[in-house]
C-alpha cells in the first residue's frame, strides 16, 4: 500500500497555491464505484454536472470540461480559436503567462509577448492601456487573439480583465479574448459573461478544490463561430463534438468518471454556501496573511494593493537570502508545503497558498511554520506575522470583506 | 452527497469492457491527499511508477503517462510522429479503428482504411497479408505509419500484433507501427520491444483497473526519432519535454496526482500477482463465457478462435433481436451493465467485459442475468450457459489455460 | 497496510448470515472524522438517530444504544430487568437460544430451557402452546420472564412472537416477554410495540447491514418499571442513566461515534426506501434461494414453511456429507463465505445469509457457487438451482410476496 | 448522506483529550470489507492484532479486547476480580476517578475514596504514600483491590504506578492493582508487567488513535487466578472463555471486525515508529504547550511538574472567568474543539488534548485559536503563547525531552 505520510504523525500542510488541499467530502465522493459512461446514471449526472458548473463560471454559454489537467486547457483555448501563422498579443504577468506564450509558439502561433521589464515587471497586474495601444497600431487586425492570465499562481496577482475588455473595445479591435484563471476560477470574483471574455481557461485543483486532472473552456459565441474557421488540426480538444454530446450528458470519449464525481460534489459545496460567501472567504483569508507579511516587516511580491490576489501571497525574502532554502528548512521541520519562486522570481520569494480545504486556524498554522522557518534561516522579523494575524482573524468578519 | 445507488440494494454489475470494475484498495489509495507535485515525495512516486509501468508494456524505453483520457493518447500518438498530410495505412477491425482514422483526418494527415468488408469484416482480426500488399505497392514509402487496435473493444477481437510487424518487415517498409491496445493492456499478452512497436498506446479504465482520466504512449527509438522531425503542431502531447523532466520523477505541467496514487497501487497488484498469473485469468474467464455463449446456442462476435479477445465477447443476437432492448431488460431487471454494439454492430450484439475486479462468481452472476434478461426478451435458448460456465470454471484451473 | 484480499481479483462474497455485506455508503459514512461526543453537532445527530431508530423496532418508547457488540445486549436485557435466582422461561429454537441459555445461567439465574427434542427440535420455531402450558402450571408466578429468539440464525426459523405474547396473555401469567432479533430486525418484520414484548434485543451487522460493534435494547414500560427493582448488580448496562442523558443526544459514557454514523446513514437507507419495500426484497430472496434448494432436491433445514426466514436458508446436506467440507471447498475455490451449521446441526448443514447489501444477482453468484461447490464435493443434485432460481427472480417481484 | 462539516471550509480542529484526532490511514483500513468473523483470514489477523497488542500494553500475558467502549472495561476489571460487598481502596485523582468510584458502588463493592480535599487535590496525582498507609492499617486484609487512574483525562495529571507498586509491597499486602490508563497508552510511559499492575484497563480512542468502540484489560497470573474466585455475575465481560478462544485468532462472540482493522493498522504505526518515539513526541508536545500556557500568565491545572500530563494539559481561568464561555467563542469562531472542566473543575479550567494524528503546526493552529478566543473573552495575557510555543518547537527536538 502506498504510504506518502513521510511524517510520524499529523496531516501535512499544503499550502502551494494549488493543487489546494482536497476536502474530504471530496475525496469521498471521488471513491464511488466508477460506472458505464453510456449509462442513464451518467447522463443525468453529466447535464447536472454541466448546468452547474455555468454558475461558476458565470457564463449561460457551454462550459466544455476535458479529460485532461490544466495545460490542456490552455492548449484547447488556442487550438479551436486559431490558425498557424495567427499573431496573439499575450500579456507577461509571471511565469505562468510565459509558459503560455511559449505553448503558442510551439503550437505554430506568432505570439507576441509585451509586458513591463524585468522581475519588478513581474510585481504588478496587466496594464491594460498597453494592450490598447498595441491593438491600435494593428490597424489591419493581424492580432487574433488577447490571451492574459487573470489570476497569475506565479506572483499573488490578479489582474483586472474587465480592464482588458474595456482597452479592447476602446481600441475598436475584434481580436478574441482568451483568459486564463485556472488559479482563480471560485476563490477570485471571474464573470466569463459580463466582463465580455471569449474564452476562459481554468483547472479542477485550485478554487474547485479537486484533485488535477480535469479542465475547462468556457467560450462565448464569438469565439465558436472563430472555432468553425480556425485551422490549427484539432480532434480531441475540439470543441463541437464535445458540446454536441453534452446536450444529453455525455461526451464522445471516455470521461474522467471519479474526477466528475468529485466536481459534482465540490459544485454542490461552492453552490450551497453561495459564491459570494466564497469570495469573501479568500478575500478575507489573504487580508489575514498579508498582515503577517507586513508584521514580519517583509514585502508582498505584488506591489499594487488593487490587485493583491485572494489566493496566494507572494512573500519577498531580504536581499541574500535563498527562499528556497528557507521553504526546505519549513518543509523539514514544520512538515507544510508551500510555492518556490518561479522563473525569474527564483529564490526570490515564497508563495503562501490560502485556498481550498482551509480555516482561519489552518492559516495560523501556516503561517506559524514560516515564521519559526524564517527564523531558524536567520531572518530578522520585525514583529509577530502569527500574531498579527490572529489579531486580523480575530477582529474581521466576512462582512468586513465584502 | 452525490447518489449513484439506483437500486436499493447490492452492488451494481458493471461488465462492460471497460471502465472496468475498480477494486476497493485502488479507491483508496486514491483518496489519499493530493500532495504538492513538484516535491521531493512526488519524486520518488513519479520514478517509482515510470520504472514499474515498463514492465506492464514490456519495454525498456520511455512510457510517457498523460494527465487525459485514452483518446488524448491516439492524438499524442500521431501528433508526436506524423505531419501534415501524411499517409497512415489503418486497418479497419471495428468501431474503435474507425474513430481512430476519423481522428487522423480530422488531424490532418490522409489516413487510407482497409479491411475485410462490411459488419462481417469485424468479425476477424486484423489481416496482416493485407497490411503487406499494399506496403509492397507503396514502393516511395508515402506511407509512414501502420496504426492497428490490439484489442478491439467493439468487437472482442485480439489481432496478432507480432504478425503485422512481420508483414511489415515483410514488405522492407520504413512505416512505423502504431498500436492501440487501450483495452488489451495488463489483460491480454501484449509485448512492445519484442514485437517491434514504435508507439502503443493505452489507457487506465481497463486491465489497469483504474477509472479514466489518464493514458500511455509506449515509444520506440524510432518514433522517437520520427518526433524530432514531425511537422504537426504540439505542445501539451510533446514527448521530449515530458521525458526530459521524467527523468526526476516529475512531470512539465500539473499530473493527475491522485490516479497516479492509484496506478502505483495497481501496478503493485499486478507485478505482485504476476502478468502471466494475471493473463492465464482473463484467458479462463473468457473461456468460460464463451462455454455460456456456446451453450445459449448464440453466435460469438469473433469468428475466428485464434483471436478470441480474453477480455471481452461480443455476443451475437438471433435474427429480428434488438440487442439494445434486451439490454435494457437486463440493466433494468439486474442490475447489470454490459456493453452495446456499436457502429456496425449496433443493436445486433452486446459485449460482456470479464476485466478488472472479477471472480469467477461476478461471472456467473453477469452470465445469470444475461440468461434470464434474454428469456425475458423472447429469446428461445438452447440450454443454460450460466451452468456450463459453471461447470467449466469447476473443472478448469489457470494450468489449463497456459 | 492491511491486506485482507487473498484471492487476487474481484469481490469475496460474504454470504453468511451475519455479519452482512455492508453498503459502500455505510462505510463511507464510518470513515467520516471522530468528532466531540460532548460537542452540539453530537447531541444534534444523537437525537435523530435515536429517534429514527425506534421506527425500526415499531416502538414509541426508548431505544437503548449499547456501544458493544450483540451478545451485550443480551446481557443488558437480563442484567436490566432481572434479580438473581430468578427463574426464567427460554425456548430451546437452536444455537443461539442455547448461548444466551448459558449467560442466564453464568449470571446466577435459573433458566429453564423447554423446546422439541433433538436435532429435529431446531427445526420448528418457538411452540407457544409449550409456553402456555409451562406458564399455567407455575401458579405463583416464580417465572419472571419469557425469553425466545425471533430470527434464530443458526437454523433459519423465524419464529412467531405474536402467538408467544398471545400465549403469555392465555396463560394470565405477569412474566415479561424477552426477544431477541438480533438477525431478524430490518429483515424480517418486528413490531416491538403491537407484539406486547417487553425488551427486544438486536445487534447492527445483520438487517441494519453495518458492522459489528453496537447493540440494541427496545424497551416497555413494564419493562422499566421491572428495571428499578431488579436487583443484578448493574452500571455500564444500566438502562436509567443511558436514557436520561439521551434526552439531549448524548450517552453517559464514550458512545461509537463512527459506527453511529454509519447507524444513522443505514436508518436513512432504510426508511428513504420504507421499511415495507426492504422487508418484501428478503421475502423474495428467500423465495429464489428455497426454489434452488428444491430444485437440488435437498431439504431446507426449516420444515415448517409458516416460519421460513427471510434472512438465511439451511441446506441440509444429504446423509454421510460433512457440510463443512463443502463450505471448504466453496470458500476456497469461489471466494464466497457460507454460515456453518452450529450445535445440533454442525456438520449437518450450511446456511447461505441473504441479507445485508445483496441482490439478485449477488444470490445468483452465491447459488452458483454452492452448486458447482456441492457437484465437486461429490453431491448428487437432481437439477440446476441456479437456474431455478434465475426463473424464479425472472418472474417475481416485490409485488409477488406482499 | 451524513454532513458533519458545520464550517463551510476546513477541518475542524478536535483537540479534546479523547477521541483523538484518527488518522486517515486508519480510517482507510477500517472501510475495508467486514469479512467473517469465523473464517481462516480473521483468525490469521485476529492471533496478530493478540501478539503485537502486548507490546503497547508492555506484558507477556494476554490482553483481552473487548468489543465495547472504554467504559466497559472498567466494569470488566471489577468484575472479573471482585465479589459483591468487597472492599476497594481507589484513589480521587480527578473526574473520572470519581466515576470509576461510583460504578464500583453500582456494582454492589464497597468502595473506601481517599484523596487530597477539594478542587485543589485534584491539581496533584495519586499520593502513594496515602495509600501505604491506609493497607498498612488494613490488617486483615479486607481490602481486595487498589484501584487507581495513571493519566487522568479531566486534569492532566500522570500519576506514578511503579510508586502505587512499592507502596502496597511496603504495606505487605495481597490487594490487587487496578490501573486506568485508558487516555494514557500510547500516549505516556506504561509498563504492565515491570509496574506489576494486575488489571490494566484501557481504550481505543485516545493514544491508540482509534474512534471509540473497543477497550482492553491486561492482566496478571494473579489476576486471573482472582478471577476463578471472583463471585459478580459475569459472562460478556468474563475472561476465561474469551481467552480460550483467542487462542486460535477468534473471539467466543462477533468482535468489532472494522474496528480491529483500524487497531491492526493503529499498532502497525505505533511499533514500525516505535514506541520510545511516540513517547517523546507527546513529551514534546505537552512541553510546547505549557510553554504557551506560561507565556499567556495562566496556570496550569496540574501542580506537580513530575506528573505533567504528555496527553493533555488543563489550562486555568483567572477567577471570574467561564472557561465554558471561553470554550464556546473559541468553538464557533474558530472551528476548535477544547475539553471542558468536569466534575469539581467545571468551569474553571478548559483541556487543550495533544495527542492522536497531531503535528507541531496542528498545535499551533489550536494555541492560536485559544489565544485569539480568551482575548476576545476579555481575559488578559501576558504575552503570546503562541510564539513562546512556536519558539520552544523550533528550538527543541525529540531528543531534548529524552
Amino acid at each position: 500500500m502506498l504510504n506518502l505520510d513521510f511524517h510520524p504523525s499529523g496531516r501535512h500542510f499544503l499550502q502551494i497555491p494549488g493543487p489546494s488541499p482536497v476536502p474530504d467530502r471530496i475525496l469521498r465522493a471521488m471513491s464511488l464505484p466508477t460506472i458505464d459512461h453510456r449509462g442513464p446514471e451518467f447522463g443525468a449526472l453529466g447535464r447536472e454536472i454541466l448546468d452547474k458548473v455555468k454558475k461558476v463560471f458565470k457564463t449561460r454559454n457551454p462550459v466544455i470540461i476535458y479529460p485532461a489537467s490544466g495545460t490542456g486547457a490552455w492548449e484547447a483555448a488556442l487550438i479551436n480559436t486559431l490558425s498557424p501563422g495567427d499573431r496573439v498579443l499575450m500579456f507577461e504577468t509571471g511565469h505562468f503567462a510565459t509558459l503560455w506564450h511559449q505553448m503558442a509558439r510551439r503550437l505554430g502561433l506568432e505570439p507576441e509577448f509585451i509586458g513591463l521589464p524585468g522581475y519588478e515587471g513581474w510585481r504588478h497586474g496587466v496594464q491594460a492601456e498597453m494592450i490598447e495601444a498595441r491593438l491600435k497600431e494593428d490597424g489591419d487586425h493581424r492580432i487574433k487573439a488577447v490571451c492574459v492570465v487573470h489570476n497569475e499562481t506565479s506572483t499573488g496577482v490578479t489582474s483586472d480583465i474587465a480592464a482588458v475588455r474595456r482597452a479592447i473595445d476602446a481600441a475598436g479591435h475584434p481580436a478574441l479574448l482568451l483568459v486564463d484563471t485556472i488559479s482563480g476560477l471560485a476563490s477570485a470574483d471571474y464573470r466569463h459573461d459580463e466582463w465580455g471574455v471569449d474564452v476562459t481557461i481554468s483547472g479542477s485543483q485550485k478554487g474547485l478544490m479537486l484533485p488535477p486532472g480535469i479542465s475547462f473552456n468556457a467560450v462565448s459565441d464569438k469565439a465558436l463561430a472563430a472555432s468553425r474557421e480556425a485551422m490549427l488540426p484539432k480532434s480531441f480538444w475540439a470543441w463541437d463534438e464535445i458540446i454536441e454530446t453534452n446536450r444529453n450528458g455525455y461526451w464522445p470519449y471516455t470521461p474522467s468518471t471519479n474526477l466528475l464525481y468529485g466536481l459534482n460534489e465540490s459544485l454542490d459545496m461552492l453552490l450551497d454556501e453561495g459564491l459570494d460567501h466564497v469570495l469573501a472567504r479568500h478575500r478575507r483569508w489573504a487580508a489575514g496573511v498579508r498582515a503577517a507579511v507586513e508584521a514580519w516587516g517583509l514585502e508582498i511580491q505584488c506591489l499594487d494593493p488593487a490587485v493583491y490576489s485572494p489566493v496566494l501571497t507572494g512573500v519577498v525574502m531580504p536581499e541574500g537570502v535563498d527562499a528556497d532554502a528557507v521553504r526546505k528548512i519549513i518543509y523539514e521541520r514544520f512538515d507544510l508545503s508551500l510555492g518556490a519562486g518561479l522563473g525569474k522570481a527564483k529564490g526570490r520569494m515564497f508563495r503562501i497558498g490560502h485556498l481550498g480545504d482551509c480555516n482561519d486556524l489552518t492559516l495560523i498554522a501556516t503561517l506559524g511554520g514560516c515564521e519559526a522557518g524564517m527564523k531558524l534561516a536567520g531572518i530578522e522579523l520585525e514583529s509577530s506575522g502569527v500574531t498579527a494575524a490572529l489579531d486580523y482573524f480575530a477582529h474581521h468578519t466576512l462582512e468586513d470583506v465584502k
